[in-house]
């Protein structure tokens, strides 16, 4: 077959070779899409997916969420029976892997547990989730991040991912060992028993075998929990690194975020695909009643509105619309003035809270914070919060620290490419009394956090490591970052007058003496006259620097 | 319902929740992956994705591409019964897109055509086709492309694509409508007839209906089509635009590309995971004879070597071998040398033909080329190509122009991201007598061509703009531009020697009158003895400089 010479193809066996590709083989040959380039990035890209779920779940069972992560080296039985650091299964360091070693990564949550006849496809099945189709704030959104690290892990070490589970105390926990179909993209699962002696918590723990690279500095686990703990005060997350070392992040507020509500589409956000696809699925008996209940703020007054610019009659059925019909319905809605969307879908992280976290783990003399209110980019609602931390620990000389986040969670990669850093480059911080060169970060003891929180967060790639640029959004972190540094601005102006204040003091209290001995030689003054005067001296002057 | 208070979720809540998504879900919601993130771009892609796939039909078939691209404005009958160009259904301007209108888009290749049963399926169904799962270079390779821009015309016009295909002059034509149904990423076709008058031509004509923005200059259609015949020497494309304006860019040979062959995968080229899978898929009953057969370059021996270092018995059924051994025969692949794979699934442009093709598209006073022998990159033959040209009406001041193909596609986006971009900046133009601002793009008139031919390229994303920075690709780009790089300074440094060499000439002519009547003087000579004296200095003169 292979010896075949090459030649061309008839149209007959160009089709005899067309055939389904599984979104499972096309991201397994393509995982550098989903995060998984470098052994750095596909540890830190399997951590977060499993720690943005278990924050999620949590969070929407209105738990107080208590993680545990461990990081393990998977060590194997040698002839000799020593036990060593697997890098590769032969203790050498694979070949083109830039020395990565095999490491199992376990993430325990406190949440819900997820229900038993759920697990398999959860793990075991890319696309595939209960965040996608909803119009709601959550971390996750496109039903990829999880069962993608389970296929890298699968890729890698082979090893399927352990999925233990239990909803309550009084539940039976259950187990799982997940792999994936890649051809199906459908999970393979083998339910295994769990002893009765072990103590199985309520929650969820994920176990994943995966090649990868642990370091502690630069865009690490540590780094990204760090962040973590900013944006999410309220949640004790412990870890424990590959050489056993622990570091907790403690909870600084028992205040969970508000529970976000699932909002109907806008209609200003809905293509006209999709306007038809739902009208084809509507379960209205009218296209009057269709607009009203499928949308958000859509009130009968506007939806009489709408359909009288698009020149259709209420009373029809919208299964019966035609494609022109609807076509004028999409201009329809453009024309019209609609309210926007209702925001209680989002739970942005709050000033305070956001001060809190940022405290937490940066000693800094100056904290502040804004939060915009909620807006709409392509009908999408999503708010943008700001903080800013100064001095303490910060270094004067260097670009300012720019924590990015989405959804409470922390973005490490692609930063030049983020409008959230873009934004910051923009803002004009000399008017702040800041250093800032043309165009680029300012300089100075700065920690600067931004969160975009949405609906609909938009990505530039399923790795969802960075925000697009969408003027709206540049425009409000903008917005947010002018509040805080004018604050800050104000601050290091006061700062620089007690600094100045001090100084004349002390020269004051320096000369003062000197000035006494001098008049009383020019005045013939007594020693008694002589202090008084410069009492009164010293009087004077503190009022007129007080004024000054 | 959307009044209701948000609260917390029992993980049944939860669990009721999760659903499937479609894949064509998946990219209708993250088009901008795909490429469709704004109306330039869409117009660009979607033409890209027709002509990619005529190319790659008429290569394989063995025909000699011929194809014509129009797009035309959608125009619109109103009440006053006048036609007028469409912006949007109500002749304003889409809000939030750009002032963008609605085009139709057609190609029309003399290709093999497709088989009728095949056609719903190519273009109504995302992940689809026969690249994906060959070792063989084509320019297109992961089943999105063309099913991507119907769903991209079915979100913003609601227009289904229009097939007509004849797969020869005697066979019936077929014609389709066919629209994309989301939730199932399934085709929903219908079959319309084409009346007998119509004179239907041998091949494929693809015609969608989009929101697109049509631009003459920059990263423009014409660009791309341009850069498509530099790549493409051997095809006729003619091209007529919104204002029917009309472009052809002739053939200028007659030379097929080699019919490139489909290869086993390289062992160095597989993963783990996947080498699990084809075992458990293998049709041998030996794991020796799985190796020999499944892969390229293994040979008996190579396979007994391999399953030594693994200590795997060479009888043993592939599907019996348990992870742990499969994880010591990965290992012990990579600790085995193995040959290079075959490289004739590779089918480069070549050094002529390269030239011919940018000769063709630009004016050029030197022109050099440079193919690299083939190459692997994770187990993946590939080979680059470079060509530069120089002089002529390029501009003498600006950055070189470069010019970026992955298998004979032209990459226009995301050239910043590229290797190929990275390579040239990375090259030292300086030793080729070129001024280069450090570390950026050489600087003259100059135009640069860089070709990387793969069984698989690395692309940064779905949208195929820029290639992954893979250290061997970019020393392969540097080295073939090295080699140009050498006959361009050549080029050069002649063309200042007989720039400087005219000087002289017409300094000699210019004085040499002078010198006579001066020796006529100091001499006494006759007019003769005078020219006579002069053609000898001038020919003295003439030698000496030959020889300088």
């Amino acid at each position: 077959m292979a010896r075949k010479k090459a030649r061309y193809s008839t149209a007959k066996e160009m089709a005899a070779a067309q055939r389904e590709i599984s979104v499972a083989e096309f991201f397994a040959k393509n995982r550098h899409l989903l995060g998984f380039d470098n052994a750095n990035k596909a540890l830190l890209t399997t951590v977060r997916e499993a720690v943005d779920n278990a924050l999620d779940a949590c969070e929407e069972a209105g738990i107080l969420p208590e993680l545990t992560i461990t990081i393990d080296p998977v060590r194997t039985k040698k002839k000799d029976g020593k036990q060593l650091l697997l890098k590769g299964a032969n203790g050498k360091a694979r070949k083109g892997f830039g020395g990565a070693s095999r490491l199992t990564v376990s993430v325990q949550d406190n949440g819900p547990g997820i229900l038993r006849e759920q697990i398999p496809k959860i793990f075991g099945k890319l696309l595939y989730g209960s965040k996608f189709h909803r119009l709601r704030m959550s971390r996750g959104q496109q039903g990829i991040g999880i069962s993608a690290a389970a296929l890298y892990a699968q890729m890698t070490t082979g090893q399927p991912v352990l999925i233990t589970s239990r909803t309550s105390a009084r539940a039976k926990p259950h187990r799982y060992r997940i792999g994936i179909n890649l051809a199906k993209n459908a999970p393979e699962d083998k339910e295994v028993d769990v002893p009765a002696s072990e103590q199985v918590p309520q929650g969820t723990r994920v176990e994943l075998e995966i090649e990868g690279r642990y370091q502690r500095h630069g865009k690490s686990v540590d780094q990204y929990l760090k962040q973590t703990a900013v944006a999410n005060p309220h949640a004790r997350i412990t870890f424990r690194d590959p050489e056993g070392e622990q570091v907790v992040h403690e909870r600084v507020s028992k205040a969970l975020p508000e529970p976000t509500r699932e909002i109907k589409p806008h209609p200003y956000g809905v293509e006209l695909g999709v306007l038809i696809k739902m009208m084809r699925d509507s379960s209205s008996r009218t296209v009057k009643g269709f607009l009203q209940t499928d949308f958000s703020r859509v009130s009968a007054r506007i939806a009489k509105q709408i359909l009288k610019e698009a020149g259709i009659s209420e009373g029809y059925h919208p299964k019966t619309i035609a494609r022109d019909q609807a076509d004028n319905l999409y201009e329809a809605i453009q024309e019209t003035k609609i309210m926007a969307p209702p925001t209680d879908c989002l739970s942005p992280i709050g000033e305070k809270q956001l001060e809190k976290g940022l405290e937490k783990e940066f000693d800094l003399e100056f904290v502040t914070s804004a939060t915009r209110p909620p807006t709409v980019y392509r009908g999408n609602p999503f708010q943008i919060e700001a903080a800013v931390g100064y001095g303490g620990e910060l270094p004067a000389d260097e670009p300012a620290q720019v924590l990015r986040f989405a959804n409470r969670v922390p973005l490490l990669y692609q930063g030049g490419a983020c409008a959230i850093t873009k934004a910051v480059a923009a803002t004009a911080w000399r008017n702040y009394k800041l250093s800032q060169p043309r165009g680029s970060l300012p300089v100075g003891p700065l920690v600067i956090v931004v969160h975009m929180a949405s609906v609909w967060v938009p990505f530039t790639s399923e790795a969802k490591e960075a925000v697009a640029n969408y003027d709206v959004i540049l425009q409000e972190v903008r917005r947010a970052l002018q509040e805080c540094g004018r604050r800050i601005g104000v601050f290091i102006n006061k700062r620089k007058r007690i600094a100045d204040e001090a100084r004349k003091l002390s020269f004051i209290t320096l000369y003062l003496p000197h000035i006494g001995i001098a008049l009383q030689e020019i005045l013939k003054l007594t020693d008694k006259e002589r202090d008084q005067t410069c009492r009164k001296l010293e009087r004077i002057l503190e009022r007129t620097r007080k004024s000054s």
